[in-house]
């Protein structure tokens, strides 16, 4: 398990078995050390080019994989008592190199931009079932966030 | 939900929301009332034209939906005690018509085959994690079932 730069996120490889019919993918079991409750289990596509931003829980905590295509995944870390307040994580999720968990605590902002030539799927198994009373959304180009997605 | 004809089977049509930048789809809630515990969630990959077939589980129930692609699943009921003994259940899952979540109890023999031209991905959500001492398979050709696979 690699500790990435902002506080509470984790991140952990995950295992791709190798079968000629086709691989099989791990992404959560509730004996791993991080699970801690299952609320829910669903996908998101995104097209290539595409941004899906910004997303931030107050109370849900997601564990993120990419079984299918290549996303990039940007956190904002604003929390005001947070060790990390002001810190912008970066990282590329998929197969076949960079197949891992990403465990996002609550109040963090993310978002997500599809890469390569076909849709992603990100499949999301948070702690809580989805709420919309506890999700919040701003625009892309949100000034509260320093960071500009491509177009 | 829809009762097939194979005792204990499930089949529940899923949602998808529209979304133009990729949609969302849906596979289990945790107060969803098919659901009863939460043991993994995995994704089998499956080639075009192959076959992964038979297996069966002693204790695990699974929980199946196929956000990729689509594939053929085959599902053949051999319990001594099951009012559908001798049963033979085939349907196919996948977007956009088929996109159903299905549980299939313990003991029911159950395979695979991948549909159209790319890959397509089996999400697994079953009530216990993966252990090998409670999984059968058997060849695809086994004369123990009556159905044979197209080549």
């Amino acid at each position: 398990m690699k500790n990435p730069t902002i506080e509470g996120v984790i991140i952990q490889p995950l295992k791709i078995i190798a079968d000629e019919l086709g691989v099989v993918l791990h992404m959560l079991r509730n004996d791993d050390p991080v699970f801690e409750k299952f609320g829910e289990v669903y996908f998101s596509e995104i097209k290539p080019g595409s941004v899906k931003a910004w997303k931030r829980n107050k109370k849900q905590t997601q564990n993120l994989a990419v079984p299918i295509g290549s996303v990039n995944l940007v956190i904002y870390d604003d929390r005001p008592n947070s060790t990390t307040q002001g810190v912008l994580f970066s990282c590329i999720l998929g197969r076949p190199d960079h197949y891992n968990l990403i465990g996002i605590p609550p109040l963090l902002w993310y978002g997500f931009r599809g890469l390569g030539a076909a849709p992603a799927l990100i499949a999301n198994c948070p702690d809580q079932p989805h709420n919309p009373a506890e999700s919040e959304k701003i625009p892309r180009e949100s000034k509260l966030i320093p960071y500009t997605w491509p177009i």
